[in-house]
């Protein structure tokens, strides 16, 4: 009688007797669904690049947002649920704005990751702003401050790492391994754009076009490229 | 001993060990029941077509809305669990009005898309204005705003993507391959009404006539077609 | 092991793996259990007509009330659960009262509708004045407004339709095919008596008599027959 | 695997797919393990009679109220839980009195009888006053007002009757053939005291003395009998 | 599959099939493993004798607390769990001294009993003083007001009885039939003091002295008996 | 299928069909696995005489803290969960200060004792200050007032004994039985101690040391042995 | 049947009839998944060392945190989820910065240690600050306060011992015993650096590099060793 897994998980937020949180790793599994994101820190800047999922000629790919700005010095890739995405990034904006407003200076990139992880960790505590289940979303955050540029990496349990690279989504594993191998901390942002672009290239099954791609950076303010500058790095590879 | 799937949707908004979220599902099986509904955006406005199912000659055809308004420049088409989609609507209406009496200007179709989904996404949290779950609905909300005509479509989940043109309801997957081969983005209004209303006669038992179809428009502002409006896109096809 | 049924329903208010709501169809059967009830729309105004189950001949026969006033111009028959319905029409008559009190006009029958509406909606939530349960009630809402005579029928899920004519409760199948047979618009309102009574005759077991039917009109005001009027239907059947 | 019944009632206010409430026949259940009560209505009052279960000698009988005052011109008897019953009484005082020192007049019998059904009606919704299951109890209310003599009947489901006699409790099935064989609306009050009595003296298992059963009166205004007045009744019989 | 009982008594305040509320006859249960109390009404005043188990030497007899005092005018004996009566006499001690501070005057002791009651039947609904479960214990309550002597008991439901004497806890049967057999209305204090205690040795198994009993007396104001008291009564044996 | 056990005590505080408590006696269990801890009051004053289990020789003996002060005059052993103490005795300690604050006098031991079970018996209410399970500890406290020395003992039931001498945790069957053969009411403070230590002495399976038991004494005020105080009672064994 | 286990720890805060806790036995198997931490304390100081898992090459070594200032004179290094973890320092942080401004002076650090342990114990009590869950993490707590140096120990059931060295996490069986071979209280500071390096060093299973290693000591105020310092360490090894 296998009760073990079906039952823990219920208790949204507790223990199995190995000591696992159960929804936090069902929750990484919808990420492992999603569509791939990659990241690259630089002296010059961060390079955000993410795969779009058109899923239909009639979608305008404009709409099929993986990366959003939080401020001007700060903007993310995603990937798992896009509506949890979107909450999050909505909680970090106004995180950013009140900071601001209060002290005159913008927030630093880790206060801002850390306000977004503490929102993710209180799943299922019934406090107002928090969720009753974990956030299906894994963030690339990207953002330059008194410290210069540096690239965070959020996942549902509400825990980040700061990274030089990263890949996140379906792909991550083999991106993974490719950007240990181009990575040096040496790179041009030029450069750290045409390896973002590559690497994804190879773990998507379809034509890279600046309508299945996003690229942005944070070199020292946020932008998000033009289908056009989008166009010209694909040119490169 | 298959408890699989009946226990993982009984927590209302917890993932299963997949990543998935079945009560989501679920309420997209309802909408799978649902009439059909179609929309195309054209340079001139937005078209919006739906089937209306009067299951007895005695109900007062124009009572079955399956097409409302939001506000001057937003009207929207669903398919689904109606009384759901009132609740929706209702929402969206008080967020229209607010922001003209706060700002003295339209909300934007996407920050109105926003504020639905933003609603439809929080179910089961116990929040005032949400429900204890999913709303059985989906939408295709048609706007005019600074941009020009817009499309939107929302599903359970609270994800919203914008599209040239979008079929949702029992009939959505025909009406989807339909409207791939007929849309062009050089479509007059005209054209598109044509298009939107023989599309929906061939997924549609019975004939097509102004008691059983309704017709909006969004160019640029909100107008629901009379019976003889409708009837003379009928003589059209 | 067919734990599907039993499971679903528990979680009151929530989407069963092919999309359906299994409380508010449960609810929908204790209607199937009521007293039959029918509605016809006329230019000159709205008929309403109940059979009163006696159950003793001890019973005070006017105390069975199954059509109830709600304001001046709208009246309203019930099948199913008698308190639940008392309960919807309280929260109308608040409704309506207040809309006179706060705009110097009566309500339109079509606000007090949803507003009826809104309430069996939100069954689960923990609001104040909702219900854990679906109300187990069906009403046939008969008013007259600046839009002239109108008869609303309500549902268990919160969904309403605009009829001409309409029967609910034990009876309605039969009613509603002799209704299809023997509507139309040109009725006047003797006429639609008669037909209402002949109607609620036959899918009744017992003989008609002033004890065990209740006759109401809207025209434009809302009137119960005494037992000399019904007397006087009786008479011409 | 017959789950259905204990599967249901445990929701305690949910629809069995049957569109039963179980929690609410259960409680009717438990009025029919209560001891008999009778009350009958004449143009000169209203009269009522109880059993009394005096399970000991050394038990005062007058502590075992039956029969209980809610205002000068209301009073009630009841079968089933008596705690529960004390709880609906104490709130339709508070009722009665307060529609005093607002209105300066009494109450109707009508909305006290109203206004217990409402708290008899939400239990299991978690206010400040109703219970989390059914209150266990049917009463008798027997009054006076403005609309002449009156006796109301009501169940654990919050609906209620108007009757011109009625028996409720163990007894309760006998008691009501034998009323519908005897009662005329023509009897003058000592009859009714009188039938009472007889009818109450079958159901009974023991001798009927003062010490065992309770008469009241609402004619117009509220009297319980002393035993000399009981002992005067019984000696008619 | 017998789920019957263990079903049934998890929703705390939920009728059974038949009727039943199991939590309180568990309740009930716990009052039979406790000590035996007994009360007698006499004209003089109203006797309380109780069985104390002083389970250890080393255990202090006078802090087993088995009678306490409520007020000046009242007093209670108790069997079943101590912690829970000592929750309802405190809360009695609360409401009578309100009751003074108010009114200028004692309370009535009907009232005082009510007000326990009150307390007890509430269990399970979440209030800010009631319990999560049935007190698990009865009372009896010795008073005296502007009625004369006068003894309540109460039990978990919440009911309460006006009696002449009573025995509760686990020698209650035997020792209600003794008393039954020897009480009379014309017993003088110390006659009744002299029934209390050889009733109580009866079901005792150990020898009575005055560390294993108690007797208090409410005549007219609260007095517990002082070891050189009890032993004198013990001597009149 | 004997769901009896696993399924009572599920529901935090309700009774089994015998009429048990299944958590607390759960927790009593917890105390049982908990190190011994004797008291002993004489006229002179009350000794406290606890096992300190120090698990590492790199654990600082002073921190594992067994017995503690609540108020000068009051001080308590305890035994099971020790987090669990510490809430209790810093409520206590709360308690003592206001009572001092507010009516310029010490608390006596009783109210204190009291304040401490009211707090352990209300568990699962979802007070603020509450827990959601029975607190796992039993206490010994001593304390000295008006009414000279006292001891008094406490479960996870919230249930209170005042006591001459007594044992708890794992080893005080064995220690009950030696402290009634070696108790007596002359016992001077000095005799106390070394009665404490001796029988602790038998139910440690190591050698006594001053690392591994803590004495203290409340004469009139509460004083923790020194090492080298120990050191000299040990001595005198 | 075995349900035992998977029965109790659902119930969050439950005991098991043996008088467990399984929960909090479920965390500290998730502490026994964690990273290793050493804590020794000296005369001159408390040293604190720590392994760090570094997964990816790309991944900032300086970023994974797993020693933490809560205040001058207070630091931390933890085991288990991080994420937890970082909830009980910013809780301390909060704690001890209210101290200083209340009071002027620096908390003790049994004070802090208390303070994070109440929030431990809390864990399932819906209080705004707890969790819903057990915190997954250990502590171990190094200060500098009036009594000098300390180093305190905390798990999950929110118990806290002081010890004079201790090793928590993946590795503590092993590096326990060695801390017990080679603590003396007399060691230097110095001394104790190498010892906590090298009992680290047998237990992980990669070299010893100043990015898989932190080293922190709190004499008398907290540092954090630089790579630099780290490197030096090493060196002495």
């Amino acid at each position: 009688m296998f009760l073990t897994r079906t039952e823990y998980d219920r208790g949204v937020n507790t223990f199995s007797p190995e000591g696992r949180l159960f929804q936090v790793e069902y929750a990484i599994e919808a990420i492992k669904l999603g569509s791939t994101a990659i990241g690259l820190k630089t002296k010059e800047g961060v390079v955000l690049a993410v795969e779009k999922r058109v899923t239909s000629p009639l979608l305008e790919p404009s709409s099929v947002e993986k990366i959003m700005e939080i401020d001007d010095h700060i903007g993310c890739a995603m990937s798992g649920l896009i509506a949890d995405a979107r909450t999050l990034v909505e909680h970090a904006r106004v995180e950013t704005q009140n900071h601001r407003f209060s002290y005159g200076e913008p927030m630093t990139v880790e206060s801002t990751t850390q306000a977004l992880c503490d929102l993710a960790l209180r799943f299922g505590e019934g406090d107002e702003e928090s969720m009753s289940r974990p956030f299906g979303v894994s963030l690339l955050i990207a953002g330059h401050d008194e410290n210069g540029p540096c690239l965070y990496h959020t996942d549902p349990s509400g825990t980040f790492w700061q990274c030089n690279a990263k890949a996140i989504g379906s792909g991550s594993e083999g991106a993974d391994s490719s950007l240990q191998e181009q990575y040096n901390k040496d790179l041009t942002l030029q450069e750290a754009e045409t390896i973002a672009l590559s690497i994804l290239k190879q773990v998507m099954e379809e034509k890279v076009t600046p309508n299945n791609v996003d690229i942005a950076k944070v070199a020292p303010t946020y932008h998000l490229y033009s289908p056009s500058e989008v166009e010209a790095v694909i040119a490169r590879l």
